[in-house]
């Protein structure tokens, strides 16, 4: 069995993008050397997630002002009362889950036709990690 | 190390249809020969489900009908000026989770007495493929 | 490669509310002797999740929130008709997500400065187990 474990770090422009990591991701699923197994794929934030999605800019803007309608940026959340702003993207990184495990076969990602990884940002305009693990043979 | 891969194909009545796989996942996980471990099953495409919920008609129509409300199928998303006109189906993928992880002991399903495997449809009424690929020993 | 599998039971005093699990988790993957792989943490009940977040006593209360507004307590779940009363809770489910999959690395959660694990209990005061699998090296 082979482990074989990388970072992603991304700093986005905006205070809430939507990144396609896919290309970063198969690059370390080549280097894993792991013809089938599990790649997990996770934010190491609490105010970020990753999910599987469609490479179309009108379904990512779609998706972003979902985010801001299912959990707004308000301002009077109560984690606010440490000072901090962002109580909105903790909830945004929920509703978008925090980690996927995407599968590998015959030394790819086992994908249909229009799956994409993406790196959801909701608290951004600094480094953040993102941790992928794969596991396999 | 024992690796085990296969798919199942879907094709649903409905546009929106919530469907139990758990039988189907159970087969093969046998097929598999693994006493320990995990599967990961997870939808193909970006406008279906896979989750964790109770086998029991009122429930899965309330979640047909939550999904509607969360993420309802409205006409003016801006995936539509692609020609698609199924914007509200990557909404409810997220919403509902785009795939699990399910644990394996004793070469079972190591759920709780309530818990069954469905897969969420969202944009159906064609052929729709899910992968299994079950992790262990 | 060594699998490990150990069960948490909680019975949360209210209803509703959310549980540090970080701790527990970490001895379990301490037990397991796994150095580098990844550990399963899934509710085994349809009306709990498994997420993660930050400890801090403002979000949480803020998650609790967002819970009831995004999938609220309401009468007339068709769930209901069963007898039950709980219609709500698997759809919270849902909401924050039912497992998670947490990286292992030199023996311990690879994880961010703030990344801690909850348990989402959403139909408690009763006794309620989550099943920790262990994978790896």
């Amino acid at each position: 069995m082979k482990t074989y474990t990388d970072y992603i770090v991304v700093n986005t422009k905006k205070e809430k993008e939507i990144l396609n990591i896919t290309s970063q991701v198969e690059d370390i699923v080549a280097k894993s050397g792991v013809k089938d197994g599990m790649a997990l794929v996770s934010a190491m934030h609490i105010t970020a997630s990753i999910f599987v999605n469609d490479e179309e800019p009108g379904i990512k803007q779609d998706l972003l002002e979902w985010a801001e309608k299912v959990a707004p940026d308000l301002p009077d959340y109560r984690h606010h009362q440490t000072g901090e702003t962002n109580g909105d993207a903790h909830l945004k990184s929920l509703l978008f889950n925090h980690e996927i495990i995407v599968p590998i076969t015959e030394a790819r990602l086992d994908f249909g036709p229009w799956q994409q990884i993406f790196y959801g940002e909701w608290d951004g305009r600094r480094n953040k990690r993102i941790i992928v693990k794969v596991l396999g043979v």
